[in-house]
């Protein structure tokens, strides 16, 4: 079993960077905050005696040497980037989880056949540079290094350049790593488990995604002197394309969601009927042909919404993935861990998109769950208990020793 | 009659200061470009033979002497701040108009009993500092100073400081001066004189104005792992109370108007629902009690269309005026100058709210207005022709003299 407490001190450690405003963290991808972070993770897995290599994506690879020099690595990691209200869990439990599983096996001297590799991902959460999953996605052949560059921030600022001035362009090819198998701990961010009063979900399938950036154009013009009858009012576009997507995601249900969590007004002035918002449409589900059908239900009748009421509609996809299957082998080990640790657990779909769905295109791979409070995530009052996190550290630990072959 | 292409000429002069991306103007109340203005005005009425005065909130008030030392000034002007996506005419044309105005006193030779006093009032526009019309309210005793210094922009910037910033805190005491008469040319900012043919609109009232600041307060979750009903979304707070807006406005044809121009998301990720979303509502009509009433419908219903969701809807005033009714007298000199000098001429109700409507309150007051194209403003491609300009500045002269007694 893992160190429950010195895994609970590094998950502190590292919330201390890139504090956020109400107990959460503020650490988004290629910030100097998310240097900071990777310098203390490299100086921690050195100190775990991990040689680290960086790819040209900044993704981060610490591997402890196997027995046999041919076997594959087993990889395991997650990623250390959170959203601009973040909490101190998401990602950096499944980093700090297997980089406990590692001390741990130092400390009992147990070698295994395969390297072990922890690994940490660039820009998971996408918030700052679209899409979600950016790193892994190209290391899986998702996206090209060139176009992945080239990703703006808010500010014109590009995920190239931005990457260059932390520091981190690393000197790997990305992808040109090989995987025997990846296993990804993360905290569930729903409230399944908890509510179930389970310790480990296994994870089976993921949802797939799609981000859907709209653009309702209308006319700038004065609140008060442009009567009703004349104006060209963006924001309606907005307010009636919002609930168009609850009730597409409504219909769809069980297991399906779907909401807008970006949205821009231009320009934004109290005595200015809105003439342009931009927003992104966000929809899931975990089963393909029915997320195919909601966005064409969403791309058919939000333009004739829009006609409706005198304002055009453009839409772009600018992010997505197919619901994932993972590894049944992979799977398998993960709940056999979990019986053989004793602890209670069910099968679960993910509803986060994880940089593990992209690498179970390319490695066999699989994840595990531990629940959270209130199933509530990407808000700063995230939380888990030290005993869901030591659960799920322990499983992957088991997962991961019965793959790399003790 | 004014000199139209020297009233043309200063207008694309001042235009070029501040200025926008799409042909028009971003001279915001404050900035770098709003005192760069105010010198080049200072510069043009000093070289009229003019004496500036400006008080402690930054109103500029530039004196022609009259003959009689105990008559009270007759005052014109407007403001030259804009919109950050503002045109080169809203505001602009009532100061550079006034200025023209003298300066065709000038050529004339002509002398009057009352002093004449061209002004310039400090963010009229409101956009960042809100309320709009702020220092021609102070002026009028509907605010005190020390609130007006108090207001913040969005960057947690006080009035105060950067009225002090940008060097233009006067000395005279606010709202110390008395008035004869004021007039106040302004674009029309609306359809209705284009429409209708007319050169001149004879502004007879003003609409009433109420800014409604809303909050609603959802809870920030993952778009992706929180099931639908566990969901609170306080963007469809904001789509409903859009379109309640939109349905009270309409419900009160004709001359109602509603619209929310102002929307800030938190945390604003593409990922995140929205926990929080604060917006204003902008509500007028010209029938005090219809105002009233349609405010109170939306403190109703608001909260509970809110309640519904399980978002919570919080609101307070933030801007706010009743209708005026302009003085008769003055009405009738505007009236008399456009008859006198052949222009077609309406009685109209102004859409916007303008500092000629605080001024209303201490002194006689009027307005001349002229069209503008498409009915359109605050936007930067505002656009007015030159013999519109002509017509008001003319009207506003003989308003003037008539007023100030040649
Ligand atoms: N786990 C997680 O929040 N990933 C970001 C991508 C997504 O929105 O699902
Ligand atoms: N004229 C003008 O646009 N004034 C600003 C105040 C308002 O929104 O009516």
């Amino acid at each position: 079993r893992i160190d429950s407490a010195r895994l609970w001190d590094s998950l502190m450690e590292m919330a201390k960077i890139g504090p956020g405003i109400a107990g959460g963290n503020n650490r988004q991808t290629l910030t100097d905050a998310d240097s900071e972070g990777r310098h203390l993770f490299q100086k921690w897995c050195e100190g775990a005696g991990m040689t680290m290599g960086v790819d040209a994506m900044g993704n981060m690879f610490a591997t402890r040497a196997g027995e046999d020099p041919e076997a594959l690595p087993v990889y395991m990691g997650s990623h250390l980037d959170t959203q601009p209200t973040g909490g101190k869990y998401d990602g950096v439990l499944g980093v700090l989880g297997a980089l406990e599983a590692v001390r741990t096996m130092n400390d009992l001297g147990i070698r295994t056949k395969h390297p072990i590799v922890v690994v940490n991902w660039t820009n998971e959460e996408g918030t700052r540079f679209a899409p979600a999953m950016l790193a892994s996605g190209v290391f899986a052949g998702k996206h090209t290094q060139d176009w992945a560059y080239e990703r703006v921030d808010h500010d014109g600022k590009t995920f190239g350049d931005e990457l260059k001035r932390i520091g981190w362009v690393g000197d790997e090819a990305v992808g040109a790593r090989k995987i025997h198998a990846l296993f990804e701990l993360h905290i569930e961010q729903g409230p399944i488990l908890e509510a179930e009063g389970k310790d480990i979900g296994v994870v089976t399938h993921g949802q797939g995604l799609r981000w859907i950036e709209c653009t309702v154009t209308g006319k700038e013009s004065h609140t008060g002197s442009t009567p009703m009858h004349m104006r060209k009012n963006a924001g309606r576009g907005l307010a009636l394309v919002t609930e168009l997507v609850h009730e597409i995601a409504m219909k769809n249900q069980p297991n399906a969601v779907g909401a807008i969590g970006h949205i821009d007004v231009y320009p934004n002035s109290r005595n200015i009927i809105p003439g342009k918002v931009v927003f992104t449409v966000d929809m899931r589900t975990h089963i393909l042909p029915k997320l195919n059908a909601m966005v064409e239900e969403l791309m058919e009748r939000a333009p004739k919404l829009c006609a409706d009421i005198g304002v055009g509609f453009e839409a772009k996809i600018v992010g997505q993935f197919d619901p994932p299957a993972f590894n049944e082998g992979c799977v398998k080990a993960v709940r056999n861990a979990a019986e053989r640790l004793g602890y209670s657990h069910m099968d679960i779909v993910s509803g986060a998109g994880h940089d593990a769905c992209w690498i179970n295109d390319v490695a066999p791979t699989a994840m595990i769950m531990c629940p959270c409070v209130d199933g509530l995530s990407h808000n700063e009052a995230e939380e888990i208990s030290p005993e869901w996190a030591a659960a799920g550290a322990d499983v992957l630990l088991h997962a991961v020793l019965e793959t790399a072959e003790v």
